[in-house]
């Protein structure tokens, strides 16, 4: 998974792109905030260890996938 | 419950699928952020007897489920 | 209250059921989690007397709520 | 603020009695949980005087005013 | 900021006046829970210089913010 | 980035620019509750080391990104 800057798009093809998408953004927050890579690695770890800090991370992914999945209508159309 | 990758879609046959669907996505995400499925298994193991960190795993869900029932309209194509 | 799995609609006579509904859901999410009846009612001894808990495990509802009052169209058509 | 039950409908006339719905349902779950009403007033005594409870139940009160608000259509009609 | 009562409308002019909506919001259900001033005064000293409760707190800011931009249809009949 | 006030529009050119709104908004509440800019700079300074902080600020900013994305139709017409 990339740290890459925003895409122009929030248009993915499904919604594991999709989830991929809410990662980043997750992660461009704290990328903001924090731009210092070696101290983020070194939260990283801390909160890989961390069952709380996962469960409220993954509320941050789970609020972004909420905004990529409408802005691709659900990806209804992709649908196999 | 299994720990499958992110389907292709997000339409499920019902509320009961699209909740464990949820708890799927809930999942998905602190496996990428701690891919290590021995260190994932020790900290389940934590929070799932601490009531606080259930309840904030519950919130999690909660949202993926907003997106998985906005996605289904709900489902009432296939109520009773 | 009951337990009962989740009901194949999310479509309930007025807000009060789907108060009941969005309980349920908040309590089964954790009941996927922590399987051990015993072991949950313990939790549950535990944050019914501890505020932070309480509000946390509140909020959860708030949110099955909302999904559930959008799923009934917020019960427009059953105004008194 | 009453703490009577939920009403049959979520309209209100204007956004401050919305605003009070949001709150007795926000308490109305706390009820479901912890039913002694003693061991509430004591618990709403200790978060009263604890600025991150008063944020947190802030918060459960707010996601509760979003989902009176759709129901309201935001009060649109209703403005003077 | 002004703490007065829930305006009769949720219409405002703007974002920034949405915005100033929003915070009187977040401190109103603060006010009903807990009525006395002088505590509130004390307690809104304590969080001011804790990083943590003011996230909370800008935490609920967001959320009515999201509610008042919905029911303004996102000011874009008043973009320059 | 900028701390400066709030835009006359939540419209912006692409989701990046979108992003960088929904971080002025969340530093906005705080400017609000702490107008002390030195006060906030050693906050900030805390936080910034703070693995819990830095994802309940991103929860933040993911509530404001979705108000954003929204107001601007998910960017639907400036995709490339």
């Amino acid at each position: 998974m990339s740290n890459a800057p925003i895409p122009p798009t929030l248009l993915t093809r499904n919604p594991d792109e999709g989830f991929g998408l809410a990662i980043r953004l997750s992660r461009f927050a704290v990328k903001l905030t924090q731009p210092d890579g070696d101290i983020r690695a070194s939260l990283r770890d801390q909160y890989g260890r961390d069952p709380e800090m996962l469960i409220l991370a993954s509320q941050v992914v789970a609020t972004h996938f909420a905004t990529i999945a409408a802005a691709n209508n659900y990806w209804k159309d992709q649908q196999p």
